[in-house]
């Protein structure tokens, strides 16, 4: 039901990629008769692998965190995430209010063992044939040190699981490449990242600058969620006044829109290596289930894509690689034992 | 002396900014010898309004500051800025070590009374047809709100000189609009920004976003320099990415290149809209006198337009401009005296 379209981009993407994709099998979360609507629009009323799964309420774009949480108990968004909770779904994809969808998972969901808080994740495009993973995109505007290992780790596991290579590169955001550059956190940070690094753990390549995002530096690039966020809508916001400008460029006269004609071949390619819907899709790192977010301002095309890493971090058992990789993470003694369990020590205490 | 092409590209711009501005007088800062052979390739050994003054070291790119602090006590750089501190000239300009720079100039020109710290201040491009101004983009990795509403008085201060805009709008750079979004620092900030709109020395906007930058939603986006640094250099290099697949996409093929050639009308609007080089220089403000800094990788015609701005900052009177704003920001018991002066209380004590 989220995002700016609701169901009309929501339902006809899962359409076109259960089509296309024999083995997704999908759960459509929402008010019954829109769906139903969207599927009768589409023909696909009958699809055998399209199910419809009822929730009488819907979170706003706009909605406080608190009236998804605590009121809307039977929104689309709590009862999807819920599918994923009771094992009726592997993954959850929603293109509504993020910050609504993060605490709603959080909730539903919990955080897994030794992650403090989860983190957002997606792709960006750059110079070289696979994407940058930049993670926390804003689900968190103040961390530590240990959150931004955290999500080092978290990230090393999803890229090496979705990309198939073994030891992704991290690199830590920073203002310089030499170690006495940054602020004290990230100072911090690097240390936990070295240590790591020098035990196997994590493959750490050590300080990158903005830059180095679209240069393709390192396969991850880890941030608090401040940063993140602010650099991600930066870009973003460039990326559209670049389109504007051109759009309108060749547009201006007939001489011009001649020239983009013959150079469509030029365009289409720049558009294809550019395009922000390809890189739609930021996964919600840490809980135990997987959640992917859409932009909200997502097309069926881009929410297609959002589904699509979803389906493949499920297919790729993102979740369980994860776990032990934070497991490993973990001194032994500070493993907590199972919810049901107590340590001993207390229990005689 | 500095950036990556020295003075062959510091004093070709300079004698082409002589050459079209009849009002500046410039004194060439560095080896003499080096100097000498650039003014004699461009035949302007005899200009009657350059200068040479001689200075026998050089602050390399990748000196550490207290090298150039310390050490190189006869640096171009050092020279340069003393020849503001002395009264010899209205602003430097410097293509070098940017925290090299920051140093030396605040070692040498000392802070502005009220400015805890110096910042650096830098316009963007966006959909209107006035710059973004942007600050602090690097000198100051961490940030108390303080700093900040320092930074945004300044910024206005410059904007309203240079813009000619009495009332340039401010706006602090966050992860959402909402007041209750972001993390303490900014919170704070935003307090004492509203406090200040409200008893108008500023005309405070609110938060914006990284979007709001390209947007152009307000004259001045207020940062700390690591979060600044950071959304600089990514928007860089997201520009250098679209460039290289821009040039590339057009070489592709002859019917590609055909359409460039047709449409260069656009093209050439797109790079006077989009060129970084119209946006070069950067101001260090808070110090008591002007200094620039140019890109490192500067060309001729981008070193320009960092003259361009340490010209009209001079001409515009900017540093009287961001003292009486900084003087009017302070309570009037808290303005110490002149530096010759102890206040009473402590002679008799």
């Amino acid at each position: 039901m989220g995002g700016d379209h609701g169901p009309a981009v929501t339902v006809a993407a899962a359409v076109a990629f259960a089509n296309r994709e024999p083995d997704v099998e999908f759960l459509l979360v929402g008010l019954e008769s829109d769906i139903q609507m969207e599927l009768k629009k589409l023909n696909a009323q009958q699809h055998p692998r399209l199910k419809i799964v009822h929730a009488s309420e819907v979170v706003a774009m706009d909605d406080p965190v608190e009236v998804a949480l605590r009121r809307k108990k039977d929104s689309s968004m709590r009862v999807a995430v819920t599918q994923v909770k009771d094992g009726l779904a592997h993954a959850c994809v929603s293109a509504g209010n993020t910050g609504a969808l993060m605490a709603v998972s959080r909730y539903v969901l919990k955080t897994m063992q030794g992650v403090d808080r989860p983190a957002i994740c997606s792709m960006l495009p750059n110079q070289t044939n696979r994407p940058t993973y930049m993670l926390d995109l804003g689900a968190n505007v103040d961390c530590e040190p240990q959150h931004l290992h955290q999500f080092a780790i978290m990230g090393s596991a999803l890229v090496s699981a979705l990309e198939g290579k073994e030891r992704p590169s991290v690199g830590l955001l920073n203002v310089g490449e030499e170690d006495i550059k940054g602020n004290d956190v990230v100072k911090k940070t690097a240390l936990l990242l070295r240590a790591d690094h020098e035990r196997g753990l994590l493959n750490f390549y050590g300080n990158v600058e903005g830059n180095d995002i679209f240069k393709g530096t390192t396969d991850i690039v880890v941030c608090d969620g401040f940063v993140g966020n602010v650099t991600l809508k930066a870009v973003e916001g460039l990326g559209r006044f670049v389109k504007t400008t051109l759009t309108s460029s060749f547009k201006s006269s007939i001489l011009n829109m001649l020239g983009a004609v013959i150079a469509r071949g030029a365009l289409k390619s720049i558009s294809r290596t550019m395009n922000p819907s390809n890189y739609n899709g930021g996964s919600l790192l840490g809980l135990r289930g997987l959640v992917f977010k859409s932009h909200g301002s997502a097309d069926k095309y881009s929410y297609e894509w959002a589904i699509q890493r979803a389906f493949d971090a499920a297919k790729n058992d993102v979740l369980s690689r994860i776990s032990s990789s934070m497991a490993k993470l973990m001194p032994a003694q500070d493993q907590p034992l199972p919810a049901d369990q107590e340590p001993l020590n207390q229990k005689t205490a």
